[in-house]
């Protein structure tokens, strides 16, 4: 995986995603003392950034590939990216998705016109159910992070951070990902080495879901104890990728992690600062970036972090704001 | 009024103004049969279109003048430009605000540094306190919309329109705006008559509110029957502007309205489907182009529509659209 990967991926997405605006707002700078900005992939077609992953695979697939169809496994926004990747370039989409996500991010995955079959969350292994389905019907199997052509589409996401934080004047920071199976950290990783070297890539997880950091801090790549019981439903991914983690070994130092209340009163910050709706897997970044001791720990350069999807239910949205 | 002091304003905004992205989301589209985009201003600097006409205006004043300071009446956006424009500037800057509006606004325009000066809605005059201050203090009065500065600089978002809008293909369409004392819409109109001659400008209020609608309708300025009952804050100006009125005659066929539970309806649609958080007043466009009676009236062509404040109380959006 290098710079060429994700610039070729660009090139397969120009006019397909957005450029999603790097957002700051001068009374939270005031606040923190230091410039936070936001990377407000909330905004991305399909609410998340991983329609660039799915389009960048789908995109390069053989005709004879995409008559048969392809078929992905995801919690829910792989899930909607892979969907409307393949309604773009007429390919039939079957989702494997639990049974417990969010309900907008079931229905999207539907209205986008995908095939969806749901498994039971911490039974049934959708890897396992992925790949026998693939196989019995030959359907190519998109993964979501453990595959290049995804990892390079999550790149681009560094690409526009280079590109926009430097047009802001800002040529050294910390930049601060949501990190699930890795995919958009080691694409932000690769890409920044190159377009933005003195950018330095965290990871940020939810408490006791921490297996990037954990396997970060060791030579091991190591499993969270639980499948389950963190409201971050889009990351809470077992274990690092097997191609992502050697590549955040490469760049990302550390991993950082906040709770679910620090978590929720991110999505706090984002809806009242940034005017954005985030999911809360996608304010782990954000809610790294408030704590003031990880601030500490980051010192003083700009942070950006990465608001990476908003696929929240409305229900929850409200009740989680509600009671913070 | 003309295109070239919009273009002079773009040149004083450079560095200083986010351009904001146009938003579409397919599920949306495919929901309503046609092609609806949402210019997000709530995204702009200080949470509404309004910094644009603000610095606009600022930008301009004398040495003299800046050291003697600058007022500004409004309901909170406007105040919010101003006072964040005058900040940027080193301006001190005196705020006229109703002591019933929002929270966040009257925080906010604090918190960017300016002096906020309280009025009694309904009761007494802002216009006539304004004056009166700025006589005293000889400060230079920034009118929220009778200007041909803040105009100008509101016209920006036309430019920007115009450009996102043709590289996304379209080439005739329906801009819907949220319109108040009318500087939005009036700038808006001018720009894209030079920029976008097929696109057509329809200004947007709330029912009772529809002091625009009403005066385009026949051959004088009239006024709405009363100064406050709907949750539109941003935009319950008791009467088109004098300067506002005749450019919009110009340029605007008619205005349409929605209702309260209307707006409060795509409020919940700009948060589902767009990911925005947008106040009642920046939700009035949207809230027409959702009603099907409108999009008759309205024709086939895509439709535009202006988010144009995001400066809403956490609570008070939590619970119109929990009640929605």
């Amino acid at each position: 995986m290098d710079i060429q990967h994700i610039e070729d991926a660009a090139i397969r997405l120009q006019g397909q995603i957005r450029t999603t605006p790097l957002l700051e707002s001068p009374l939270l700078n005031a606040r923190l003392q230091r410039r936070l900005l936001v990377k407000a992939e909330c905004l991305q077609i399909t609410g998340s950034f991983k329609f660039r992953g799915a389009f960048s695979a789908l995109s390069t697939l053989t005709e004879a590939e995409r008559d048969r169809g392809v078929i992905a496994y995801s919690s829910g926004n792989h899930a909607q990216g892979v969907a409307f990747a393949a309604h773009q370039l007429g390919i039939p989409a079957t989702i494997v998705m639990p049974d417990d996500a969010p309900k907008m991010k079931l229905a999207n995955t539907q209205a986008y016109g995908a095939r969806v079959v749901t498994y039971r969350r911490g039974v049934d292994s959708r890897e396992a159910l992925g790949v026998e389905l693939a196989e019995r019907q030959q359907l190519r199997l998109i993964k979501p992070y453990d595959e290049p052509l995804v990892i390079a589409g999550q790149g681009t996401v560094g690409l526009e951070i280079a590109t926009q934080a430097l047009a802001l004047g800002i040529n050294k920071a910390t930049v601060l990902t949501c990190c699930g199976g890795g995919g958009l950290t080691a694409g932000i990783a690769v890409a920044l080495a190159t377009q933005a070297p003195k950018f330095r890539v965290i990871p940020c997880e939810p408490d006791h879901f921490d297996d990037t950091a954990r396997s970060l801090a060791g030579a091991e790549r190591v499993r969270n104890a639980s499948d389950t019981g963190s409201i971050c439903d889009a990351i809470d991914t077992p274990e690092p990728g097997e191609l992502t983690l050697p590549i955040l070994r490469q760049y990302c130092p550390f991993g950082l992690t906040a709770s679910d209340a620090e978590v929720v009163q991110a999505m706090r910050i984002a809806f009242e600062y940034f005017k954005l709706v985030v999911e809360p897997g996608g304010a782990i970044a954000l809610a790294c970036a408030l704590r003031e001791d990880h601030r500490q720990t980051l010192g003083d350069d700009p942070i950006i972090v990465t608001a990476s999807g908003g696929n929240v239910d409305t229900a929850l949205f409200l009740s989680l704001i509600h009671d913070a």
